[in-house]
């Protein structure tokens, strides 16, 4: 399926900064990037930093005063298989040792501690059937709401909490796949009927020799999702990277399918 | 110089499962394995899964009943500059894609949360010259001892306990070092007259386009670490990952100048 | 019913300090104490600091060497009502003032952190009733299990781990009580046919215009609670505070129904 | 000295609940109430859950819809001695009971973790001379500035973030304190002379058989504080608990000197 995606930040830079930008389509195995433009108003001193093992495309450049950054692509998505039922878990050693990193307890997934009600409330399922009910428990008892959580929110938070926004709902699922063994990582995308529109995280995980986006949120389909950035979690995929200080004037992203 | 290097491990597994061992002597530009040798008592099934990025070398193995592993090599070390008072401090925009990931905070290492401190402590310093009071700041105000962290200890603890192990010293350099915008990394290392002997960990700096190797502990020669394993902060670096239950029986790891 | 209770505590303490003792039998209007003595040996410099609110009988003294102290009383203990499914809840207005403290949250019980959790699974009763399906959930869902938590454990860190010992089973009741509003507090006491013997921890909630003993572990009846310390939570409640450094040599805690 | 004070508060309550306020002047030894009212409008149904041991004046209403209200009083102060240097810290054994929980880590002041800190800054000193040492370093080290801290925010935090408000200087200085064996708790009080005007928050620290207020922020002379609430730290003194839902429309704290 093909979209139109566009990204639009203007912020203002009191003193002048770098910033680290990622909001570009991903040029990876799943999605080809048909054309695409990122210009700034005034223009400023950018460089790209892309990254050849996530396909993660990066520019950073030298801010000053208000900048706006305006990113504008269309991009081509392979279907994607919806039904991980039949995906089976792998053993570790048949991982790939790219993979291993998503195994790991991070900071907003420590899975770690979630080992105990994970085997509780999962533990006689195994590979996608297990990510299923994870998400189906998800979905039940979590609500989607602004407002509970903040940066500092981790995994273990939310699942006491029963509530927070698609980040958090990225992070459980993350924290309770890791939790059984499971690679799992954060994902960021243009995504397709997502209401309000905005940059949305879901998650992604390792089974049966590649790897699943699935959205516990339900709020948009998987098929309609322009990869920008992937990570071990949140800390990863922040659209934009700061070093310095900055006011936000106005920012927007859109996604469209293309006629 | 040149080590011989060994690790012997004896751990009981009560029921089979698989175990990611991560004791080998990297394969790195900065030392060469001239010989080495990883055995199994009684054998066990294992496979490679060595990381062509952070050249470690990693093997899983499945494990049950008592098993001994043992790693023995002989390994050149390229001599180290010790002086990085000098080098100087880097633009974002010039980082590889690969150093990126250790500018975040990470869980252990929270640099977010140590902004001000570090501002305010060495606000007035850059680069090498940053770090160099780094690690003087940690040698006068902390303490190395045992009992007082455990492996949930972040650097933010570390700093008000005024006390821990190498792992929490680590931390801590690492934490106050992204705090100001240096990449930091961990990594694991048989050390030279570290007594007693143990896996080390240590810290790993990025100035002038190059990786330093740093110690807050100065227990052992920066030119007598065999490096093992690198990673964001401890949670990468582990020696030993169980996928499932087992019980230490013994294990110890030794290092010697070969003659 | 009545009871012979003893605590037999040894010590070293390598320099002198002092050491606050909270073994002793409360004189409360549930229970009254026939006979009792508390002797150091060697003899220390004593004196007592009882509170005339919450009926607790502290011992302060100065220790150096090895010292034991030795407590031993007859207590007897009113019948209590076991039935607290008709006990309702009572509004803020009727609260005497001495019980307000205890429906706010405290270190170990953060009930603020619990409220959406209570909310969804026991938001549809109120009460005695309330409490009960709280002490059943507990029950059904946390193992009690030594090694699991430690002295900063908190009820929120239970409710994701799924398991601790009676000092953490009781933060979790006194945490999903007051996040309903319901007044709650940690009491420690001498607990018959405990087992292994030792002080226990269990919860007291207010309902009716009284307080009523709950404990969600079932290891020990609650007719046969000898009350010692009353407090927020375990923070408040500790046998022993020792201002200073010492090593345990010996301690123990029993109880046996008198003849 | 003589003062009047004023607070108004006005909320808007969308289903019926009560309200616990703590607003009013304390009746207490170090301060004489000459007159003074609460009203609401409109006028709610209301009852009185004075403290006789803090002294501490609380009302409960049932609220609902728009509600105000509005207290006045006119209070004397006794002047308080504003040197505590020569204030001699006391052994435990010395303390009344009701001091007793004071030395304890609470919520916000986790004094326990602060030991290594307190002994290594502050080690030489005791008493009044130690106090007065920590309100110093508070005020050297610790930028006052809103927006960094929030309701969860520890002396932990406090003392990582080096910047926070009144209520974060409090918590600093009572687990300081409290590190150092010295009791601490919290004030809640009208501040003359504070800039904006608003409930300030203090500390209080008990030394040589009385308790002294300190103020590590600077920003109110002691001598015109008019104490309302007193507590273990932030979660006892809070002006206004809604037990359910509501809107804050506006509210003002005043204090001036009677003419």
């Amino acid at each position: 399926m093909r979209f139109d995606v566009e990204a639009s930040l203007t912020y203002d830079f009191a003193t002048p900064c770098e910033v680290l930008l990622l909001v570009e389509a991903a040029h990876g195995p799943d999605q080809v990037v048909r054309s695409e433009a990122l210009t700034f108003w005034p223009n400023v001193d950018a460089v790209r930093v892309d990254d050849p093992v996530t396909f993660e495309r990066r520019t950073v450049f030298t801010a000053s005063g208000r900048i706006n950054a305006l990113y504008r692509a269309q991009v081509d998505i392979a279907p994607r298989a919806p039904d991980l039922s039949a995906a089976p878990a792998m053993a570790i050693r048949d991982l790939p040792s790219a993979v291993l990193p998503f195994l790991r307890p991070s900071r907003y997934s420590p899975s770690d501690r979630l080992e105990r009600f994970a085997r509780h409330e999962f533990g006689d399922l195994e590979g996608g059937r297990r990510v299923m009910a994870i998400l189906a428990w998800i979905a039940e008892n979590v609500n989607y709401r602004a407002g509970v959580s903040d940066a500092g929110t981790t995994a273990v938070d939310t699942l006491i909490d029963r509530a927070g926004v698609c980040r958090d709902f990225t992070h459980l699922v993350i924290g309770l796949c890791r939790a059984a063994d499971i690679p799992a990582r954060a994902v960021s995308a243009y995504a397709w009927r997502l209401e309000p529109p905005d940059l949305h995280a879901i998650a992604e995980v390792y089974l049966g020799g590649r790897w699943w986006l699935v959205d516990a949120t339900g709020l948009a389909p998987i098929d309609g999702l322009v990869r920008v950035a992937t990570g071990r979690d949140a800390a990863d995929i922040a659209f934009m990277t700061i070093f310095g200080e900055a006011t936000l004037v106005e920012q927007s992203f859109s996604i469209q399918a293309a006629t």
